[in-house]
């Protein structure tokens, strides 16, 4: 019995020295680094003591041997990672730009990340367990999104949780379906973690936040819904309250993968029977420690990192 | 009407900065640099004033951007390089190990470069050309493969020449035609331009160089043989004789791409109506040249190059 699992894009992500670097001319990167927002999700939860599982796919290619190592050094589960024979571990290139807006190009679709099957086997293996994490950024072929709903499906006949990070991306919300797919998600999930831009993205119109999550609640039988507000803390909404909970001041470095590791802290701490101040408190300080360090998935954290970044703060709790 | 046509390969390539450097751990990386053989012989044989045609596929992205602007900017014609709506511009990194070996990762096979197609316009277009140029890494699918027997069949029947540089590279022919497509080509090619490594490829057994060319030559149409030796410079074999041509000493930089140049000179120089000696005093200062430059394309050169690079060999012709 796992404590969360969940699936999805697995790559190696090359980052751009210079700001405002074009992919155009000749530069410098930095890379491999492992990647993928699930996967960065994954790693923040299993370095603060979850049990976790993973499934996705990668090449027989080096990439792909650093993305399972960099797993399997966590301590997650990755039988249900799959190696591809023929193409290669999915890449992104990133380039930060002077006004702190991200430029990529991505070959994901049709790489390894883009073929990954699941069979029946797998699918029981990873339905064990207490949470089950969608990714909004996974649900962007149809292959994955049948992945993904075979095991939402699955794990909630077993009685387990969902959790949901819509992450509404753009240049990744190309399919037809990842739209439907994300609203079907939306629909059943137990813990929804949107940001501003998800929420507005689901807002009626004139319908302010506190508004459109009072609807979703309302609309759909999730019990908690936590508002991942970057800098500026969280505020969490359950049946009869709402939380706020302050962020960390922290210099960035490096916005990537804050709010996947925001998340993971949130859902293993949760699953670890922790009060969803504790939670709370516990996400906002991995966000801020993420923003600090250079590379997506190299600002995930243990605990003794948590607690010393939350004293730093102040934090003496 | 072109001197010079050729298809196959575009890709963006990345190289590491350190000798050894492994692709399972982040390092630093060069790129993106415009590659692919039949690119840089290309781009050789446009500097050196030829008019060349090219025929392949990129991405709608930077790296697919920089491909066809250095095309065009050398003077390439590109009206028939595709830009592929939804793949991504291939991608080719590479590693220079301690023993001078090179590591790869390719994403070739199933980026925008294996979408070419080629239509009834196209083919007409390029086969108006004095020689159409192949390239042995670029029949590395069945969809290459066809494009480029086409293209072969319809400039010979214009009356054009083949050229053909074997380039065998074990980690491209994966497909099963490749083998097939490399002895046909063989079969029909005018000019043939080989490594030793090539020739032990073709060699029957006990056979030594002179004797498989020897024997190739009988078999086949085909008449010039221009066996390509690095540093050694190279030797030229014509119906009636043999013609050494040494190689000019240079610190060696970076290897990759200079057989390419080689040949790109050396058909150039053909075309352009100079005598046999002269052109392979011109592709093996190309060859050289092209080694003493980082970077895959970026040791092309022109006329005044080339003719400062013989002087300072001490060639005075």
């Amino acid at each position: 019995m796992f404590d969360i699992a969940t699936s999805g894009e697995l790559l190696a992500e090359f980052m751009a020295a210079e700001k405002g670097q074009r992919f155009d001319s000749p530069g410098r990167f930095t890379g491999p680094f492992p990647s993928g927002a699930p996967a960065i999700f994954a790693s923040q939860a299993a370095r603060l003591g979850a049990r976790v599982a993973y499934a996705g796919r990668v090449g027989r290619d080096g990439f792909g041997d650093l993305v399972v190592e960099r797993l399997r050094r966590d301590g997650i589960d990755v039988t249900a990672v799959q190696r591809d024979p023929e193409r290669p571990t999915g890449t992104a290139f990133v380039s930060y730009q002077a006004d702190g807006s991200r430029h990529f190009i991505f070959n994901l679709a049709h790489s390894a990340s883009g073929q990954q099957t699941l069979d029946e086997n797998a699918l029981e293996h990873l339905s064990a367990c207490r949470y089950f994490h969608v990714m909004g950024s996974s649900l962007a072929s149809r292959g994955a999104i049948e992945i993904l709903l075979r095991l939402v499906a699955r794990v909630k006949e077993k009685g387990g949780k969902i959790s949901f990070d819509p992450n509404v991306r753009p240049e990744l919300m190309v399919s037809d379906g990842a739209r439907e797919a994300l609203l079907e998600v939306l629909r059943c999930c137990d813990l929804f973690l949107p940001s501003d831009a998800d929420l507005e993205w689901l807002a009626n119109d004139g319908e302010d936040t506190d508004a459109t999550v009072a609807r979703l609640m309302a609309e759909h039988p999730m019990s908690l819904v936590v508002l991942k507000r970057a800098a500026a803390g969280c505020r969490a909404y359950t049946g009869d309250e709402v939380i706020e909970a302050a962020g960390l001041v922290v210099d960035e470095v490096d916005p990537t993968g804050a709010g996947d590791c925001f998340g993971g802290a949130l859902v293993a701490a949760l699953a670890a029977e922790r009060t969803l101040p504790e939670a709370l408190r516990l996400a906002n300080a991995a966000g801020a420690h993420a923003v600090s360090v250079l590379g997506p998935m190299e600002g995930c954290s243990d605990p003794t990192t948590l607690e010393r970044r939350l004293a730093a703060a102040g934090d003496i709790s």
